[in-house]
């Protein structure tokens, strides 16, 4: 039997063998109020770095425990937020890994942690996501990637599992959301190209059918149109994600008579593949042939000598997740809301 | 004041509100046996799945709850590891991305989860493991990129918080690690490159002094040393992480009268640099100059037609790690053990 001591604070100590030490003892032995301790614990910010050094002694040396699980038992709630770390097959996306730093750090700054799980499938997802609800492991679920026949918003509605998510709601249902408007980026970089002088242009998308990449793809249509560049003009290439399949049907495209000069990819990844086709036929990047990458990932610095690349703000984009799933955690009241976000060009020596 | 129901399966229910149903209401319910119900709670694998449904839709039905904090507070386990996800500042190493994966994957085959944070000093990283530990939140450490100082390994052991560590025990300490032999990896590098009749190198290494860099650069010089080749004939270039600086110090070199055509570097994405300034020449890659690189991160593929690339076992390392936290976790008379694991050197276009 588990022996519990509680104290006014509403901090718990549990020890397995007899009386814990308490905040009081903590304070005594500190020469500090509870208040100070407990803001120690809690509140760190609010104290003097020498007191933190002070309590974390007494703590120490005392052996004093604020269980999380007492705790948790006894508020109901875990201050962990789930997250679905994307599978690595074919993954070209590496601004997700930003995203998952970005996204703990956002947390972490409104007192979450991030607990991660791999899954095959999205029934598999989705299932995880209640089991470790019920379980109160999580108190909420951050997922990225919506699709327009998305389960998720709705089966976790339905499972009263609070939630944020990295994409719009594509279906009916409303809910709480961040996106990045990858149409008005690819928008963006088409005009760029377009100030710049070129004519002929190719799409570099996927075979995946995603929102994702349609929106994107709408954004290079509907300005080459805008501007009237004939639909022959422009060459829509759906890349496999495989390096030596990819650079035929990039090599095909430029052995015809009049070759497209300027690349817009859906990644920045992609356009290691263009610019890799260009130099081995001596097109000079950046002068007679201009590719544009997607996400200013971290390679984007390094690839070509500078990759010019759309920019998601990748930063913002978690410190608004997290905004509103603390929303939604602390004001019941509160209404779901879609945030949209600009991307932006950044212009380096490709294009 | 919460009530709890406990039964002899060990599993624990709580409800705020008065009596919580038990494994046996499920039991019932979904007409099988007790044991069936906790082995589609804790070993789904020995269920058959038309049973797993069933029994889940009785759970869901009567709204049976296994708390994870109440079984947590019991078994003073959490099931969950701590890691510290890298700072993104000048993050070139996108193997720790892949790491990651793999490792929530090996450690869910354990019946473990990763919890992550961020950190941006080496004490606030340990300030972190011991309170964690501390509140119970996590059962152990798992952490990356171990250096000659390294305090952790001690500091875990002083606090009695469980770890394994992907880097090797460069202190005296003895602890669990897997590892990887970098030394090895640019010892094979080297003698490929000498059986292509490579004569003049150029190493790529950092500015930031670390003992994985300290180890690949041996692997190069003793290498060479071996095969003859003339001090003078090896160049090593400390980059800085900055584009623009790095691409002239690789100019520079490659501005000298017996300038070096083989090119191994710390990082797939330092390769980039060296790819994108031989291009700028019209040297070529594969042909008249070789590059390769370390990690076979998803960038090789793409990356100059195919970069040549030291690949480390990242799925063999996380697999190890989680046998080690498990031994050490389920058996108190297990012994530490070090892991060294051999890379491999994957051939592509670049040399």
């Amino acid at each position: 039997m588990l022996l519990e001591t509680k104290n006014s604070t509403g901090l718990l100590g549990v020890s397995p063998t007899g009386i814990a030490p308490t905040i009081d003892d903590v304070a005594l032995h500190a020469s500090v109020s509870r208040q100070t301790v407990s803001n120690v614990l809690n509140a760190p910010d609010r104290v003097r770095p020498e007191t933190i050094q002070r309590v974390r002694l007494s703590i120490d040396t005392l052996g004093y425990r604020v269980n999380r699980n007492a705790r948790n038992l006894r508020t109901g709630t875990s201050k962990v937020v789930a997250y679905r770390i994307p599978p690595l097959a074919g993954r070209l996306n590496s601004v997700m890994d930003t995203f998952l730093h970005e996204m703990t750090e956002a947390l972490e700054l409104i007192g979450y942690h991030v607990l991660l799980f791999t899954s095959d499938s999205a029934t598999g997802e989705i299932d995880t996501y209640r089991e470790l609800a019920a379980q109160s492991a999580i108190d909420a679920v951050i997922f990225a990637g919506t699709e327009r026949q998305d389960q998720r918003p709705e089966r976790l509605v339905a499972s009263r599992v609070p939630f944020v998510s990295f994409g719009r709601t594509w279906g009916s249902l409303n809910h709480s959301w961040v996106d990045v408007d990858g149409r008005a980026g690819t928008r963006t970089a088409i005009n760029h190209l377009l100030a710049s002088g070129h004519r002929r242009f190719a799409w570099l998308g996927s075979t995946t059918g995603s929102v994702v990449k349609d929106e994107r793809e709408l954004g290079v249509r509907e300005t080459l149109q805008a501007a009237g560049v004939p639909a022959a003009d422009l060459h829509v290439l759906n890349l496999v994600d495989e390096p030596n399949t990819d650079r035929r049907l990039v090599s095909a495209v430029l052995d015809l008579p009049n070759p497209p000069t300027a690349f817009v990819s859906m990644s920045d990844l992609q356009a290691l593949t263009v610019l890799s086709e260009l130099d081995s036929r001596s097109i000079v990047v950046g002068r007679d042939a201009a590719v544009v990458g997607f996400d200013d990932s971290p390679i984007a610095a390094y690839a070509g000598g500078g990759l010019t690349t759309i920019r998601q703000p990748i930063t913002t984009v978690t410190r608004e997740l997290a905004r509103l799933l603390k929303n939604q955690l602390t004001d019941p009241s509160s209404k779901p809301e879609g945030v949209l976000l600009e991307p932006e060009l950044i212009v380096r020596r490709t294009g």
